[in-house]
C-alpha cells in the first residue's frame, strides 16, 4: 500500500470544528444518517462503475488520533482538553452501507450511508468522497474505454502523468475494476495482484545507438519480447530490426509484439501488420500507445487500425476530459432534542441540487424472465419492495414517465459493511471484484452501455420517499416564510 | 506525510526490465544523464511554477528494494538470481540538479537533470515525472488564481475531489507554493504546518434544524466565527440569524466572517455587505466557495462583489481545465563501448517533440540594473556565460528573433540537490519555499505574467547547444538513410 495506514487527520478542519460544538454541547452521540451521491453522471455517460470501498475499509480500520495529532491540534486550536480527551479515545462505532466495487450505479442515488453518531459520521466526510470520487470517476472512464475496445488487452499506462502516487496505485486498480488487463505500474501490481505489462523505452536505443543492437540485447535478457519501434524510424528501421532479431533468436524469445508510440497510428499499424506477416509473424501483436483515449480508439478501429493491445495513460489516470466527480456527503436524517429522528433536506437555488430526505435504501429491479435491468427504485430504508406484487414507479420530476412492474426482482444497493463499528464484510479480491463488475455491467441493456449518448437509465422514487420529500419542501419553505427578523 | 517511506516499486515495469538487460550486459554502471522537461506550458500560462522536489527528496532517501519486493519480482518474472541480488543491494548513487521549488520555469527547458548509472537513471523516472508533473501543475494553477486574486487571502479547500489520498495532501502544498494561504486539510496542516482554515457545514445547520441555534452553538464554543449562512436562505435566515447571535454574543466571539456557498455571489455579497455594514459589522468579512477558479473570480471582481476571502476546491486541486503537465524524462547523454560520453537525441514526426541533446544549464538572465527577466539562456553544462562580457540570445526555431546582451546577470537554475547518492541541499520550510516563489514570480515582467494571453518568454539556446543539437539531427538522420535491410 501507498500510504501509512492512519489517516485521521485527512478530514476538513471545519469536520472536527463541528465535532468540538456537538461535544461541548452534549450532542455528541446524537443519531445521524449521511449519504453519498452524485448529481450527475461523468463524461455523458449512462451509468459509473462504484469504486474505493477498499481503501475506505482500510481507512476506517486505522482511524484513531494519535498522540501526535492531538498534541498538533492542541497547539493550532483553543479546543478544551476535555474535547482532546474525547478525540484520543474516539473509535468509530458507525454502520456503513454502500454499493460493492464493480457495481453499476447511478445519479441521485445513495451509493454509500453512513449511520452512527454526529461526531464520528461528520469525521469521515472528507476521507470517503476523496476516496469514492476519484476511483469511482476512474473506473468508470476505464469502463468507456473497454466498450470502445471490445476485447482486446487494455493496458493501464498513466503513473507518470498521475496525480501524486495514490492516484497512480489506487487509479489502476480503480481502471482494473473498469476492465482494464494490466498495469505498468509495479507497486499496484504487488499490492493488488494485478498483472504487469512493459518491457523497455527509447532510452534503451538511445544507450545501444540503433534499434537492432538494443532489441538483439533486449533479447538476450528477456524471453518476451515487445520492441518498441519508433525511436529513429518505425518502418525503416525499428520494424526490420526487430524482425531481424526475431529471425536471429528463433525460439529461443517470443516475438510478442511490437510497441508504436507516436505517428499516424491506422497507416503505421497497418504497414507494420503487412511487414510482420509478410515475415512470417502473423501471431506476433501490435501494440499502441501515444494519448489514446475512448474516441481515439473508436476513430482507429474505424479506419481498420491493425492493433491489437492498447496502452492507456493520460487519459484514464486523470480522467482528463473531467478530472472530478462531484460526489456530495449529506445529512439525511438525525436525532432532535427528544430522541426523535427526523429527516433533513437541503435546499438549494437550483432545483436539481435539492436533497432527498430520509434514511434510505436503493433497489435494482431486474425482469424476472431475462435477468436485464428495469431501473433502480429509491425507497425509504423501512419499505422492502420484494413484499409487493407490483411497484409502481415514476420519474422523480417528470411524474407523467411512469410504469407499473410486476414479475420483478428487487436487489438492494446498498449492503452493510460495518456494523456497529465491525467490519461484517467479506472483502473480495481485485479478480472478483474484476468479475462482478463484467456481470453487474452485462445486467445493463446495451442501450444504457453505449459510451456516446446512451439511453437514461430510470432511477425512481418509492410514492413514500416522493412523498416524505415533498413534505419536508414544503415545511422548510414554510419555516423560511415565517422567519421575522 | 500520507506515504509509507519505501515507494521503490512505485516504477513502470519496463524501468526494471530495461536495467535487468543493462546487468546482465554489464552495461549496469555507463554513465548516463537524464533531463525533465516539459512541451508546452499549462493553462495558457506564461511561466509555471516549479513544485515536487521535497517528495522526490523524501522518495530518494528511501530508495531501497525490500526483501518482499525481491521475493514479488522472483515470483512474477523470470529475471536471474544475480540481477535480483543486484537489486537487493541497489544504492541510488546519482547526482540530480533541479530548479529549486517555487523557481518559475519554462517549455522545453531542463528543470531536473539526473547524472548517474543507467540503471538509477532509469528506475527513479517514473516517480520523479508523477511528483514533477501533479506538483508544478498545482502550483502553476494555483499561481494564476493568485494573479487574478490580488491580495486577499486565499484558501485551499478540494481535499474531497482530490485525485485521491496524496493529491489532497501534496496538491494543497503545491498550492501554497502557488500563492495559497491556507488549507482546510488537517493532515497538510500537520505535516507542513500551512495554516488551516475552516468552522463549519450545512449538516451543522440542519443538526439544529435552523441556523439561529446552530450559529449560537457554534459561537458558545468558538471564539472565531465564520458562519455559513445559504442552507435555508442567506438573505432571510441566514445573515440575519449570524448578526443576532453576534449582536447576542458581543465581545465574546471574533465575528469573523460569513460564507456564500451558492445562489448568485456577485449579487449576494453586495447586498450582504450592505446587510452587515448596516448592523455595524463593517470588519466581518464575506467569504465565498463555489466551483470557483480564475475565470469566475476575475468576473466577479469585475462586476464589483463584495468578496475578501476566496475557497477554492476542485478547480485547484485537480487543475480541472488541464489535469496533467506533460513533462518528460529523457536521456540526453550517456557513455559508449569506449567509455566516451555521446550525446542522444528523441527524433520524433512531431518538430517540435524532437528533444535537445547534451547535459545542459539553463541560466536565468536578468538585466544588472533592474534585475528584471531577460529571458532564459539553455547552454551545454561546460560553458559558462557568466566569463563572456555578452551574450547572443536567439530563438531556437526562428533564428532571426534574436538580441545581444549586456550587463546582464546569469543565474544557473540547475543547482545541485544529490551529489554522488549524498543530499547536499539543505532544505527550506514551506514558509521559505513560499516567499521564494512570489520573489522569484516579480521578477518576471508583469507581460509574462497576466493569465490570459501572456507575452512569450525567451528560452534560448547557446550558439554550441544549437550546433550541437543540429549535427546530432544530422547525423541521425545520414544513419537512418543508410539502413538497408
Amino acid at each position: 500500500m501507498s500510504e501509512t495506514n492512519n489517516l485521521t487527520l485527512h478530514t476538513d478542519f471545519y469536520e472536527i470544528n463541528m465535532m468540538a460544538t456537538y461535544f461541548e454541547k452534549h450532542m455528541e452521540n446524537r443519531h445521524a444518517v449521511f449519504e453519498v451521491f452524485f448529481r450527475k453522471l461523468p463524461f455523458g455517460n449512462g451509468y459509473a462503475v462504484y469504486a474505493g470501498l477498499e481503501h475506505i475499509i482500510q481507512y476506517i480500520e486505522n482511524l484513531k488520533f494519535t498522540d501526535s495529532d492531538i498534541d498538533y491540534l492542541k497547539a493550532v486550536t483553543d479546543y478544551p482538553d476535555s474535547f482532546l480527551e474525547y478525540l484520543r479515545h474516539f473509535k468509530f462505532g458507525g454502520t456503513i452501507r454502500s454499493a460493492y466495487e464493480g457495481d453499476v450505479v447511478f445519479a441521485n442515488e445513495p451509493i454509500l450511508q453512513v449511520e452512527g453518531t454526529l461526531c464520528e459520521c461528520q469525521l469521515v466526510e472528507t476521507a470517503i468522497l476523496n476516496m469514492v470520487n476519484y476511483q469511482t470517476l476512474i473506473a468508470t472512464k476505464a469502463s468507456r474505454i473497454r466498450t470502445v475496445v471490445g476485447n482486446d488487452p487494455l493496458m493501464e499506462f498513466g503513473s507518470r502523468r498521475a496525480q501524486e502516487v495514490s492516484a497512480a496505485i489506487w487509479g489502476t486498480r480503480a481502471a482494473i475494476i473498469g476492465g482494464f488487463n494490466a498495469t505498468s505500474n509495479v507497486l499496484a501490481g504487488k499490492t493488488f495482484g494485478i498483472p504487469i505489462s512493459g518491457t523497455h523505452a527509447h532510452s534503451l536505443v538511445e544507450s545501444f545507438g540503433n534499434d537492432y543492437d538494443a532489441f538483439n540485447a533486449y533479447a538476450q535478457t528477456h524471453h518476451d519480447c515487445v520492441f518498441l519501434v519508433d525511436t529513429y524510424d518505425t518502418l525503416k528501421s525499428g520494424v526490420p530490426s526487430a524482425i531481424r532479431v526475431a529471425n536471429e533468436m528463433g525460439d529461443k524469445i517470443n516475438f510478442a509484439g511490437v510497441r508504436l508510440d507516436s505517428g499516424d497510428m491506422a497507416y503505421l499499424s497497418k504497414r507494420v501488420r503487412e511487414v510482420l506477416d509478410h515475415a512470417g509473424y502473423t501471431d506476433t501483436k501490435i501494440y499502441a500507445s501515444n494519448d489514446l483515449d475512448e474516441t481515439t480508439i473508436a476513430s482507429l478501429k474505424m479506419q481498420h487500425a491493425k492493433i491489437d493491445v492498447w496502452g492507456v495513460g493520460t487519459k484514464v489516470i486523470t480522467a482528463f476530459d473531467q478530472p472530478a466527480l462531484g460526489a456530495v456527503y449529506k445529512m439525511v436524517s438525525v436525532e432532535d432534542d427528544h430522541g426523535k429522528m427526523v429527516d433533513r433536506i437541503k435546499i438549494s437555488g437550483n432545483a436539481e441540487k435539492v436533497s432527498t430526505p430520509g434514511k434510505k435504501q436503493v433497489w435494482r429491479i431486474t425482469d424476472t424472465k431475462d435477468g436485464k435491468s428495469e431501473g433502480d427504485y429509491i425507497t425509504l430504508a423501512n419499505e422492502d419492495p420484494r413484499d409487493e406484487k407490483s411497484i409502481y414507479m415514476f420519474h422523480p420530476n417528470y411524474t407523467y414517465i411512469n410504469k407499473t412492474v410486476e414479475n420483478f426482482d428487487a436487489e438492494p444497493l446498498l449492503k452493510t459493511i460495518y456494523r456497529d463499528g465491525e467490519l461484517v464484510y467479506d472483502r473480495p479480491n481485485l479478480a472478483q471484484i474484476s468479475e462482478y463488475a463484467k456481470k453487474e455491467l452485462a445486467a445493463l441493456w446495451p442501450e444504457y452501455r453505449r459510451e456516446l449518448n446512451p439511453q437514461k437509465y430510470p432511477v425512481d422514487l418509492s410514492q413514500k420517499c416522493w412523498d416524505n420529500k415533498r413534505d419536508i419542501i414544503e415545511k422548510v419553505r414554510n419555516y423560511v416564510q415565517q422567519i421575522k427578523y
